[in-house]
């Protein structure tokens, strides 16, 4: 890295923020370099065309952005108290990097796109929870892919959907770091409640 | 309504099912039109322009897309047995008036639209869930907006992105029906196990 200011990288930045808002067929090229401050033959010159600009940002959705949460789930559980622990820890440190990617990760779920990391990390997840099944952590008529999705449904639409769910529900699910915190201990309590056997 | 092939309808239709794929800047007027098998001139004619086809779009998500789900929540519990079958049918049929309406609501949750329908649901599945917990059917530490939040994340999700989480997990959400009865089965037992008191 350490070219944070090249342009490819101001590309990026401003094609994640425009596509997000806008979707990918919403966005002008034209638009996105304007935002970039380049050339408007950058995006050519970068990345061949809108479609590569896409492709480039999805792959910032590396395994980079999952790392720490990835290294809690490097051991099976070593019993019940761990594994409300590790949980705990999963839950928050995965919201912590979508929303530091807040921008990458609404455009990987506006285009479904299938980001390599997103996939090793649900697979790894799963395979946790398939180990604390074995240990009669969780329940036995409980289906793990299932469960990945309960969790990651929760924390993808808080990020996604924040100032949606902020018009909705008037909850200032973002900007307010007590709120995000007593959300978060809430739904990891009706999930541990709802898994744990 | 009756008018069910008037341009009018079928450009909502198209209208609907192109914002969802494309998102609303990614469709055109033109290809609208020609998806709607109707003249150019017809979205002005009829919407003015192309928001006001995608306020009649968000308008679809209407009173009548909730009647069923709406009835169930119109008594308070009167036990834990018929909370448990209670929420088992909000489940069900909210999840078929999502899948009846699934462009429209793809395009609610892209555009990030507020139809009072859904407010109105929201709000009544909330005063739902606070007269179970008055009734000590539900933990009282509980907030009651976060619950709605994650039954309806399952959902809206399982919906929006079927095809998406076909190609991630390799389920088939969407077309198999036994699929989604397991499906359902298994979110509202972790749901009730982690809310009931």
């Amino acid at each position: 890295m350490g070219r944070v200011n090249s342009s490819r990288d101001r590309l990026i930045q401003a094609g994640a923020q425009l596509f997000a808002k806008k979707g990918f067929g919403g966005a002008t090229v034209r638009e996105i370099c304007a935002d970039a401050k380049t050339g408007v033959n950058m995006i050519h010159h970068n990345f061949t065309n809108k479609d590569g600009l896409l492709k480039a940002i999805v792959e910032q959705f590396s395994d980079d952005v999952f790392a720490i949460p990835m290294r809690l789930l490097d051991q099976e559980p070593r019993g019940k108290e761990d594994f409300a622990a590790r949980m705990e820890l999963l839950f928050s440190t995965t919201l912590d990097a979508f929303v530091r990617q807040r921008h990458i990760l609404t455009v990987v779920v506006r285009e479904r796109a299938d980001p390599p990391a997103f996939r090793a990390y649900i697979g790894k997840f799963q395979g946790f929870l398939e180990d604390a099944k074995a240990l009669g952590l969780v329940r036995s008529d409980l289906d793990t892919q299932m469960l990945t999705g309960f969790m990651l449904d929760r924390l993808l639409n808080h990020v996604i959907y924040a100032s949606w769910i902020e018009k909705v529900y008037g909850a200032s699910n973002d900007s307010d770091e007590e709120h995000r915190t007593r959300w978060l201990k809430s739904n990891l309590s009706v999930f541990l409640d709802g898994v744990t056997a």
